[in-house]
């Protein structure tokens, strides 16, 4: 078994380099996009599911590669992550917010923190948020149930179609919800937006939680975690 | 065996999102594509093919991820689904139609219902519509045939063809072609053009289904249902 | 083993769905694209390969999915197709390109056969396609010898890459090119270039079966033709 | 084993096409981009991670498909290369980069070798390279020890995501570097900027060994090269 701290560390770098690829991107593909966001949306859509997908892959026998506090808290209802480990790792999680954020904004030699000022509070918007979150959580169940070998595909696939479908363009994250209010950029929320977005995720995942208990235990009733699983036991 | 609520609430569940998937995507990238279609075109195709692909992997093994009146009749018609099956699923699936438009719309604060004046109707569309639905079949019969567990690549490929290369996008399905109908956005199609469209899509599937008997016979006469087949039997 | 028959019909079908999508792509493409020739190229390539993917998948097990006369002729150099059958694939593979043309103008509602106006006669563009060919060839050759089964992954690969990164966008097959000569469109070369081109094709090819005899055959002597290869003997 | 000539001419060949294919697709994107740098740089993209994925399936079993002296040097720092052949890959390498620059050039009927004006110098920038060759050397080092056999995949979307997030666009390679100095076009990089770039690839580099040997030896201790390695052992 992975001792704790190497699991610590492993969500701390991956969520450092994924909420750094997330914002960085924003900031580098609107420079690059001559006022065309859809443009604009593909680099940023591109940059954070092939870091995702790779993280998982190299990441994910260590930690889980959780690296969101959604995820986390269902793993441990859905009795995959013990309740002290996953406090930790949403620790871990959110420490790692502020540090991505630094770090996206040092490599554009912008001021290391910011105030987002992009508006996210439609009634649309939240539930854009709650449906994206339920996907994702769906997809990560669904997956660990009849393919988890593919888990490194269809996390990324659902962050991609998130991306685009959605009218929140996926968050997803209440960790990456609050780095992004660090941002004023392609990818920012103004402060005040992030507790709706932040319920709206973990509705979500809850709601995807009862859903994939239903769907996901009548073909397989016990599914151990093995060592492509994304959320060992302790 | 699945038991047949399971499988009905699995395509619900899955022409809701994927269905959503293409009406959303749509909208949001013709919002953000600064008048170039064909950068909004590329948002709709990744938001449509990831979802596909993700769908096809957690819910394939649970109902066979039909999520489309025409492969569910060839399906049918090969004898790997029984008729009374294929008829609740199908309603399932057209059941989700008004479910997807009404979510991708309000995730996007429009009105819940719309009726679509994208006119689609020329003789060339209808051939594009036959050419799409015919190449989605033989897709799915060869896949099944040669190499079950690539499913779902192989499935979001055609698709991904298909939005580029028929002159119609691809609907390739009668149920997603009616909820298109309700919404007048990039993706739309008007009411009264979809009776053409949805006759071109079965002739095609109908079509693939001879082609796809005379090819994917000759190499391996009996191909039994597996855990990764789309189309379970009863 | 595969009737000579079904694999002509294999090739037949498959190069007319891959041409009329490389065709009809373009159409579609530079329509959408606003004048942006990147766009349409990138819609253009998503098409094409996309296609190639999913035929090499379903097609491969009965003919080798080859499509190409320049792929078929190494194949025949390198021992793995008998002359006689090389012949008849060729014949195939010619007589699916003007099918393929009239099937995508038709899509379209355009005139079924065109005559090309696009000029492509560079010294460069020669060397491309010659390069591009290379590419390809070494491609199938590599991966044919280490692992075959990604074959359905390594040869979109190297169209993806050749679409981009040689000056003449990788047509890198003979038929595809005669096909090309009969399209007005994005996707077209001039009738009087189709020579230069095809011998640097062909040039190309050869280089490449010299170069992986050097270079895959140190590795693994022998190479048995297994389901997932995609030139089996007769 | 592999003999030393044939590992050389493995990494010379791959160097060659992959340095080949990031100048080729920037000059033809940027010529099709009508302006668009986002496009530019989608097309870009596209080509460099296709080619190096296909390169790393077709020639990784012979040479270790390194093609870049920061991670020949962390292979031999990791033991997995000794020093001697490591300084004979090196020279391959950075033989290829003179060949690359002038077979891209001739393609594209421009001057064989130029002298790139493309300033690179900001802290940000440099800061950009070093965390773009932790992230390579990290996920190389990660998918060796936890699943060599995705070891095509993960390299490619360290690339695409390094591409857009990092302020430099992701050299991460002192040979490309180099390439890139000689040519006047989307890629280039002025020669007097490549000692700060190199250097801090190299810093990246032997930072993402030090974390690798902390964060992937605790769950597995030992990693014997196998059959999908890129560095074998001679």
């Amino acid at each position: 078994m992975t001792p704790l701290p190497h699991r610590l560390l492993a969500e701390f770098l991956g969520c450092l380099l994924l909420f750094a690829s997330v914002i960085g991107s924003g900031i580098l593909a609107q420079q690059l996009a001559a006022g065309n966001d859809g443009v604009a949306l593909l680099g940023n859509t591109l940059a954070t599911v092939a870091m995702l997908g790779l993280l998982i892959t190299i990441l994910g026998p260590i930690s889980g590669a959780q690296f969101n506090p959604a995820v986390t808290l269902v793993m441990a209802l859905h009795e995959r992550t013990p309740a002290a480990s996953a406090l930790a790792i949403i620790a871990a999680q959110l420490l790692a917010a502020p540090a991505a954020v630094a770090l996206a904004h040092a490599m554009f030699n912008q001021p290391l923190f910011q105030i987002a000022t992009h508006a996210r509070n439609t009634p649309g918007e939240l539930l854009g948020e709650a449906v994206a979150t339920f996907t994702l959580l769906l997809t990560i169940l669904g997956t660990l149930a009849h393919r988890p070998a593919a888990i490194a595909l269809t996390v990324p696939a659902a962050i991609t179609a998130g991306y685009w479908w959605t009218s929140s363009t996926s968050f997803a994250n209440p960790a990456i919800t609050l780095a992004r209010a660090m941002t004023d950029s392609f990818s920012g929320i103004r402060p005040g937006d992030t507790p709706g977005f932040i319920a709206a995720q973990f509705a979500g995942a809850l709601l995807a939680l009862a859903v994939g208990r239903l769907l996901f235990t009548s073909s397989r009733s016990d599914i151990p975690p093995g060592p492509s699983s994304p959320a060992p036991r302790d």
